[in-house]
């Protein structure tokens, strides 16, 4: 079964609102190996919609809507498909109504009129479940083609594919499987990396190989396609480890890992701590450390130490070493590392000093420049690192690098 | 001058990431008064490009695309357009090979020779200038209708679009202007924003009203279409200031106003300086504060005290008060807000003390209970508040409450 994702709203054209609808149903289809070829927004236009319907109908066997099923006078799904399926007239879907009432009853909103129309439905199509909100789905049906309208609601559009269409794509799905695995690494440069794995065509004889770079980091994607389980999931193994002995050194997680989960699982596992000394991150740092659930087990405390005197004061970095080197500097961040670590008695210290931009540069040190210090029981070690992005870009990088320094002192695996 | 949005890349169709360059270019679009009706997404196939490609510029004047531009073997973009295009050889151009070289030389990382066929360019097409990566940006023309192509990286997107391409629009996208204004709001609900807004069909006869509402607050969107600027600019004034006659007081900014930035700019207004305790938030509260440029002529420093023993070592909180009442309690957000004040010499001391989740909950002290204190020149004031969400939405809002509290501190104007 072949699957396309058409996303009805304004709101969408003029990006007011982020398609994650589309992300969501990516993702749930290709769990049921139904994958997506075409996902195509438009507005509450009703030529707009036939001529997708038509292109995603010729293509697919089923095609998913979201939108244009409220109750205001913008909202002209619902209409549009029941002429375009020639699926009846409109009639009042009692079990519909009553649930319509209730949820209003239930908010002690009085109910507008208008929400009535909510529960009428063409006599040709069927309801599909909408517990949620006011919005039925609705499933239509023609020359054995498929097309199912929800809310663009994302809550409501999740409920609704999850409670009643779960059933029906596991039958039509067929035994096609796909399954994804995400490796991810760190220290690495995508064509580096895709170097190292060459030949590419050795490794796609078990699946698709995609390289999800991203300012931050670079992803290896492994995509399977088969019949049976225990197949594909053979030759996803056997991907993943021809990647690793390849370039298994840059691998620091999997999937949805990320750098600060990883760093934290080894810290608990070998009962470390860890404070940070954060200049330039400004707190960045700490914030992502902290994300982590259970990050209190390991996580003593962090200093923004923005300002000069709040080096000397929190950190007791030596004055003159600011003075001599500037607090944009190995020494300054040697001093940090050593200072939060000595100050809060943790095993690890991590310091961060640099210039996040876009003002404060000087040739010597120009924006975008960072220094890492780390504190360890058994020393200190600094290195720099030089990124060309914008304020919040470089925080985020600089907290990266940090973190990286950290990982590979806590040692592979 | 209308047009019309691909884009590509797998990662897009199975979820794996949501579709922000598609939302961005949306709204950078509608800035020009040219609007998006069809925004397509298609995996690294040459046939779907060229599929797409045919629809969109029969539909369109003009085209962007956006992935596909990577050195590795899944991007195919550039090599179908300049096909498609017939725009010729590909030839070396010297600037972005520098260019390529200079990015690699100033990260000190080795270049993989894969990385000169970024600076391969079909000998017809214009090379779009991308100051922050490998991959120019390419633009074709083809029977008076243009076809602009750029990598998948936002940041990449962004530069190039707001860098090479606005002129071009400014002077291509004809009479019709659109201006948006966006007034941001703090401490209200938007059904009460609403009813206060009544009738709205008043708003509405100078443009279009609608209204954003997110977990962390609601905004009201004026949308202004016409033909002249000054009779544009005028309607959209009135509205504004119709609006601000009825619920001005919530309005705290404008447009991409965050409320970080605008306390920024009264404490530097006053000549005054912040200190924050964090316990909960993790390090985020300076991190927000920090994101806004310029911010060390205000910001001291800040204290991320995850542990008792460091509330005590660095705040100087009487360990007796976290005894007693606990460290998600008034007392100790007050002498955490105190103490950092005290210790650090500023103006301002902003605590957070609470439980972000998702365990750490008891009956009397819930997930998603903050405790708020802030020290100022006339004494300390704390204040809690109740939420229900996952761990990091919490931990934003509490840091949006915080802020919450010091703007109201600080007056209104």
């Amino acid at each position: 079964m072949t699957a396309e994702v058409i996303t009805i709203g304004e709101e969408l054209l003029i990006g007011q609102i982020v398609n994650t609808n589309a992300a969501w149903l990516g993702q749930y289809l290709s769990r049921f190996g139904v994958p997506l070829r075409f996902v195509t927004t438009i507005g509450d236009d009703p030529d707009d919609i036939r001529t997708c319907l038509n292109q995603a109908l010729q293509r697919a066997d089923i095609v998913f809507i979201t939108g244009g099923l409220g109750p205001t006078h913008d909202d002209i799904t619902k209409k549009v498909l029941a002429e375009y399926f020639q699926a009846g007239e409109m009639v009042v879907d009692a079990k519909v109504l009553n649930h319509v009432k209730a949820l209003f009853a239930k908010r002690n909103i009085p109910m507008a009129p208008v929400n009535e129309e909510q529960a009428l439905v063409p006599a040709g199509a069927r309801v599909l479940w909408n517990s949620l909100g006011t919005a039925p789905g609705l499933l239509f049906e023609k020359d054995h083609k498929y097309c199912v309208a929800m809310p663009g609601v994302p809550a409501e559009m999740q409920s609704i594919m999850t409670e009643s269409l779960a059933a029906f794509l596991k039958e039509r799905s067929g035994r096609t499987i796909i399954r994804h695995r995400t490796l991810r690494t760190i220290g690495v440069a995508e064509s580096t990396l895709a170097q190292k794995l060459e030949p590419i065509s050795e490794l796609e004889q078990y699946g698709k190989i995609a390289f999800l770079p991203s300012y931050l980091r670079v992803s290896i994607r492994i995509s399977v396609t088969g019949t049976g389980r225990e197949q594909v999931d053979r030759r996803l193994a056997q991907a993943e480890s021809l990647i690793l002995s390849r370039v298994g050194k840059y691998v620091y997680g999997y999937d949805d890992d990320t750098l600060e989960a990883v760093v934290g699982r080894k810290l608990k596992a070998i009962r470390a701590t860890l404070a940070v000394a954060e200049s330039c991150t400004g707190g960045m740092l700490a914030h992502f450390i902290t994300n982590v659930s259970g990050s209190s087990e390991y996580f003593e405390c962090g200093c923004v130490t923005y300002s000069n005197d709040s080096k000397v004061d929190l950190l007791g970095v030596p004055r003159e070493v600011i003075e001599r080197h500037g607090a944009v500097s190995e020494e300054c961040a040697r001093a940090m590392a050593a200072g939060i670590r000595r100050r809060s008695g943790a095993t690890y210290g991590l310091s961060t000093t640099g210039i996040a931009g876009p003002t404060g540069g000087t040739e010597q040190k120009p924006v975008g420049l960072v220094w890492v210090g780390l504190a360890t029981p058994d020393g200190v070690i600094a290195k720099h690192f030089v990124f060309t992005k914008d304020r919040l870009s470089n925080k985020e990088r600089f907290c990266q690098m940090a973190l990286g320094m950290l990982y590979r002192a806590l040692g592979k695996g």
